[in-house]
């Protein structure tokens, strides 16, 4: 007894903090507790609240939990801050805003810095998800700024998207939604009382219409909340709810859930193997020749790369 | 003679873009060319421009095309639409407008999709800029929206990046420039006439002298431009090619093409080498097995990556 992984199946919060951030540094120990606290994930239910900075997010999240909370569900919040790639911090207050729950040992909340590294953003949120999966969280949020291909990255982590967009971001809106408009499960305009509050949720429900949704299919709805003064929250937290129900009866969550664990497999796989390849070639003299002949420009990348992987084999059995 | 690599070579605008539109689609006949191409490449100035949308980064780019031209050079723009992962198009206007220029063979203008794949965006937007640099493209301009793993990427592609930002950004700023306040060589306040321009200056500027830059290094400056009227472009320009030249004196440049071509290379080792894994895995029957273990949670994926990983073995000389 005592060990990290009976910690952290017990919801001990410096244990569940330790160990994602020995996730976030690599460190194979930390590897080592995740991989006996597998069996017990993949019972929470993980919300991603994506959108624009600005938009209120923050505040959004911190009254969610409240909500949740009331309806006595027990919060994780992964906080992803890709504002900071390289210097690893994070410099809003609303992140501090946030901690004011973190007497409640029913809220837990983890801010990320995404780092350059092979995925991972992806990995390291995938990994504290699966942490407070273990740890007992039952609802688990996920918030991510700006758009692009981490958004897409971590949409393929959670089971239902909320997209936050506010009055008066104009030609934004049009720009930003297309890609945001696929992922979306539920459209949150927040900050509602400002003007045309209107026109981004009419906006919004037109190109919801044009993109056509298959009658049985679940219709996006657009929501309209105030965070700031806890406008909307419960009819938030409902939909996404009603969302979940909607992926659990329909049987897409056994579906989402499937294809999320196979792509994270698949890239644990590149990510090991791309390690032990730059391992076996580093001991090759062949390799060093090789990269002199790159710094030279004797050889294209794409043959250097070919010829490398080339050599590469696979045993089966043993 | 007539050989693709000819007609890219003489500058064939057509043949570049039937090229740039095979590598996006990862046509193996596109990659052939490209190696004919590598070694006529590694000429150009590649320069980002990078910041949020709104900000009028496609007019800047626009007028920036115009006063290259004035100067004499030819330039070649890749414009990257993160905010269309799925849908594959770009909506914006601004592309339409920049289009104007088509009719001078001296500018060439190609929009690029980000695809959900594995080095996706960072690798077809290099390719575009080989194959640009090939067909004698002095400056290439790539345009990127957002904050985020993949402006990290695509700085990784360029000599030379611009930040744009706009006043009344306001807390935005602060956020978003916790990041691309190092990955800057010169910031750009554009739309400069609007109230609250000096505030944004200021905050660059106060933000990034307490980064601290040592002595001799290069102190990027912010300047202000108002886009649609044409101010300020000449200086920018400017700016760019004296930000270049520091690059060429103190041996950087030719430091930092050396880095990106090695984290290329290596990218492109890790693309292959998971086709081969994957491919090789697929004919073992073991392979099957383990995933069927997966996907009754009776192996987790760790553990299974590591077993699929540890079968490789490297086969050196020949």
């Amino acid at each position: 007894m005592g060990s990290e992984t009976d910690k952290i199946l017990e919801g001990n919060q410096l244990a569940g903090a330790r160990l994602i951030r020995q996730l976030e540094n690599a460190d194979p120990e930390g590897l080592k507790v995740l991989k006996t606290l597998y069996p017990h994930t993949g019972k929470a239910l993980v919300i991603g609240i994506t959108g624009p900075a600005g938009t209120g997010k923050s505040t959004l999240v911190g009254r969610m939990i409240t909500e949740f909370r009331r309806r006595g569900r027990r919060v994780g919040v992964v906080a992803v801050d890709p504002s900071s790639p390289y210097s690893g911090g994070a410099l809003l207050g609303d992140r501090v805003r946030m901690e004011r729950d973190a007497a409640d040992e029913g809220v837990f909340i983890r801010s990320m810095a995404t780092r350059g590294q092979l995925g991972g953003l992806s990995r390291t949120t995938r990994e504290a998800v699966l942490v407070m999966d273990a740890m007992g969280y039952e609802v688990i949020l996920i918030e991510t700024v700006g758009v692009g291909q981490d958004e897409v990255d971590v949409a393929q982590n959670v089971h239902t998207t909320a997209v936050v967009s506010i009055p008066g971001m104009g030609d934004d809106i049009q720009a930003m939604k297309a890609g945001l408009l696929e992922i979306g499960d539920i459209f949150v305009v927040n900050k509602a009382d400002r003007p045309g509050a209107e026109d981004v949720a009419g906006l919004l429900t037109m190109m919801l219409e044009m993109r056509g949704i298959p009658a049985g299919d679940w219709k996006p709805p657009v929501l309209r909340t105030v965070a700031l003064n806890n406008e909307g929250i419960p009819e938030l937290v409902d939909a996404l709810l009603a969302h979940n129900q909607y992926l659990a009866a329909s049987g897409k969550l056994q579906e989402r859930i499937r294809q999320r664990e196979l792509t994270f497999f698949r890239q644990l796989v590149i990510e090991m193997a791309a390690l032990k390849i730059f391992d076996l070639a580093a001991r090759s003299p062949e390799y060093a020749a090789l990269l002199d002949n790159l710094r030279g420009r004797q050889i294209d990348p794409y043959s250097a790369a070919e010829k490398l992987v080339e050599g590469l084999q696979y045993k089966t059995g043993s």
